[in-house]
């Protein structure tokens, strides 16, 4: 192979090969699409705490970054926090904007569709009283999530709004928010 | 108040006081519980993009910090990425071992139960045919999650069970996680 069609295969950053390729080996074995994550957490005091993500588990073996991944979220003082890191549903947001974001532009590089940049502001309401059980009616996560997307590329405003929607569905992060995903809490 | 009445205020690094302060204000002024959270994300290259964390409103004010909170994402290569983050999915999890921590230890304040130590692990598999579209049926999210707390607690192993369901009740993040939160996504 040479450099003009090394080049060809890369759109968005994306080696469409090697995309195709996984598409074919999950759909012939579908034993290596099982992926297993983990994250370790730690409480520090009060409202602060710190996560550790490393090892994962796919494509049928485990794999170990050269460095772990350190987060430390807190509470601002308003949450009677110190600020010391972002809030966990901040994270959310984090881990929701991310997975939109990655999973448009691997679908568009699929489709040999050229984005420039993409540029989300996620935002969400939240009634403090469902944490705090003070009203039984309150939810106590966010009521929704809005998530503007800002799209800079050639592509036609009809297809865009196609990637928006193929991400909406098929990130694993939205998918996981918009789907009741069960929750299994249990004391060691 | 001398020295004694304040240590025995600050219980786990919470400021009770406050925290009932906090309880009866929002009880009396519903409008003070409204928080409005924000991230904004900027795509990078392939499966690397970056979110900024920094104002959000809450308590009839705009809370704005002294810096913002920056997290890049990145894919590992098996998911065709350059490994210079944790992969949206890990920090999902890593959003959800915060919340429920921080739920549980202002619970275990509010009750006057002293914890010592909280450790959690989280793990959720996830079917990459879902994302990638292989497989309709497959479900692009986490099938489940699970967390399993390690507390070290003078409290009773019922105390300790309470609190943990408290936690997935209460949590902010477990709860939207849990009850199908509907995501808009629209295009700029």
């Amino acid at each position: 192979m040479n450099t003009q069609q090394i080049q060809k295969n890369i759109v968005n950053g994306v080696d469409v090969s090697k995309l195709t390729q996984t598409i074919d080996d999950l759909t012939q074995k579908p034993d290596l699409a099982q992926f297993h994550f983990c994250a370790r957490n730690s409480w520090i005091n009060g409202g602060q705490n710190r996560t550790t993500v490393n090892a994962f588990y796919g494509a049928g073996k485990t794999h170990v970054r050269s460095k772990p991944f350190v987060f430390t979220k807190d509470e601002p003082p308003v949450l009677l926090g110190t600020d010391q890191g972002a809030n966990p549903v901040e994270y959310a947001l984090t881990a929701l904007a991310g997975c939109v974001t990655t999973t448009l532009v691997y679908y568009a590089s699929a489709m040999n569709v050229k984005i420039n940049k993409v540029e989300t502001v996620l935002e969400g309401d939240i009634d403090m009283r469902g944490l705090l059980n003070i009203d039984e009616n309150v939810k106590a996560g966010y009521k929704s999530i809005q998530v503007q997307f800002k799209i800079d590329s050639d592509a036609s405003q009809e297809t865009l709004q196609k990637l928006i929607e193929i991400a909406r569905k098929h990130s694993p992060v939205a998918n996981t928010i918009t789907n009741a995903t069960p929750i299994n809490l249990s004391l060691a």
